[in-house]
């Protein structure tokens, strides 16, 4: 069974120094590819990790600080170049519309297939979209500037029929649908098959939450509640944490109180200022609190 | 004696792909640093080669094709964040300015250090600026857009005068101005010095032209006459002449005939075409017509 990935393509803050790239992340499921904001080289991560970039249906976009976009032009630029038609869906704040428009205009169309644009415009957590395989939240962080944080989550899957049962046991092909919803299958009989005998459960649904960037907020406890996986931006060190709070970012303590707080499966940090070159001292403060903390090397590709 | 050195910070047409990155090349002269073109990624590159960014002290913009400048805001981003006050000087073709100015607001002012903005606009070739030790020049080229090459020409330098020379006949510090100028010394007893016993030539001044991208131009002869370095696009190999023709590109072999005809020093031929893999087979077509030929491989640092 396919199971979902993210990768992450960089994990800097703000400057793209010691060859940390910047800021964003790629969620694939069995259909296509969703990208978590868009730092300028984003494209070149994709290509150097063999990620297919047509794939990529959705772009989410945190907010419009330069290491978030900067890499979109150049991303669409190259999608149109390598042939793409169909359309694609960007959501992100306002302000990302009339940039991608104009510049278009000045490029003499450098993307000219369909962009949808979504203006995310919400005050708590909303729903954005869904499909019949997940439904994408959307909900304020707090930052310099409007930013939103995203969250994934996958659909309850109905259950799959367990084929070497319903063979062995003659149940007609008729029945499967009424089956998967649950329902027993008694047959001419009158003998009843429990629809837990003929069906396996598939996995539990999963989700995953990106939150960039963003000051220690505690709201966000509730937004992120059990999520599978949450990245959750963690700019600073704890010695650091009256510039974090100075610059609305977090710290790796911050981050990791979230996680706990919340209840999540796995903590992913990333976005780390270009001051710290040993990044391992961000996972020792995370799990000092959270001992499930990942760092967002990048490359990293984990299951959802 | 410091030499200008021109470093090739990209050598991609379009697309960034096989690991090639975009358009852009840097030249350093003794006091600051001059970019042409710059490409997204090119702060990376930057870094890579332990360019100083500060240093940079005036970006010429060809065209807006995306691949050319895609890379500005990310880079005037970044000159920002680490200090930058000093202003800078931006030439390019009409839209830039509104492009940046735009940008900047909707990033809040990313880099709200002072950019000077100079829009070209020429029909023929005519010097958009000059200081003691330069001139640069602007002409159009011919392609889908829009576009100018630049030529930079050091100023003829006045000669030096022989230390040595100097103390050992005592010649007084108060001619110097007037030697440098040409004249002949004559001490009180009326012997004379002859000007060029006294003084020793500098080097011819030099001159480095940026040509991309455009068809093959034969008025470009006349532009770029006997310049000591032309880089020159070679988006294609002859045998994709009719593509190059279409898409107001040009071979390697345009390329070479435009440095055999205006009589130039060295040519270098860059924005590749990603379809080729092997560079080699520019270099050799090339070759065939203008022996002084290089291939812009990234990094490459050349003394003018």
């Amino acid at each position: 069974m396919f199971k979902d990935t993210i990768t992450v393509l960089g994990n800097s803050a703000a400057l793209p120094v010691r060859d940390r790239k910047l800021s964003a992340h790629l969620l694939e499921t069995d259909r296509h590819s969703l990208l978590f904001d868009c730092g300028e080289g984003t494209q070149f991560q994709l290509f150097n990790l063999k990620k297919k970039i047509q794939r990529i249906s959705k772009i989410f976009i945190t907010h419009l600080h330069g290491d978030h976009f900067f890499g979109l032009p150049g991303l669409l630029s190259t999608m149109y170049m390598l042939g793409r038609q169909k359309p694609i869906d960007i959501y992100g704040p306002e302000g990302i519309e009339d940039y991608l428009t104009q510049l278009n205009k000045i490029c003499t169309a450098e993307f000219k297939f369909e962009i949808n644009f979504h203006i995310i415009k919400v005050e708590s957590k909303e729903l954005i979209m869904e499909n019949e395989s997940y439904s994408i939240y959307a909900f304020p962080l707090i930052h310099r500037k409007e930013t939103y944080g995203y969250l994934y989550e996958q659909k309850d899957m109905k259950p799959n029929i367990k084929k070497s049962f319903v063979r062995e046991n003659e149940i007609p092909v008729e029945w499967f649908a009424r089956i998967k919803n649950g329902e027993d299958y008694i047959d001419e009989d009158g003998k009843v098959f429990l629809n837990n005998e003929i069906t396996e459960l598939r996995r539990a649904p999963k989700s995953y939450a990106f939150c960039t960037d963003t000051i220690f907020m505690p709201q966000l406890i509730d937004y992120v509640k059990d999520v599978t996986i949450l990245y959750h931006e963690a700019t600073f060190l704890s010695i650091n944490k009256k510039e974090a709070t100075a610059k609305k970012h977090s710290t790796a303590t911050d981050a990791a109180n979230i996680a706990k707080e919340a209840n999540v499966g796995t903590l992913i940090i990333g976005h780390f200022s270009a001051r710290y070159s040993n990044l391992s001292l961000f996972e020792d403060e995370a799990k000092e609190i959270f001992k499930n903390t990942i760092i967002a090397e990048e490359g990293l590709l984990i299951e959802l």
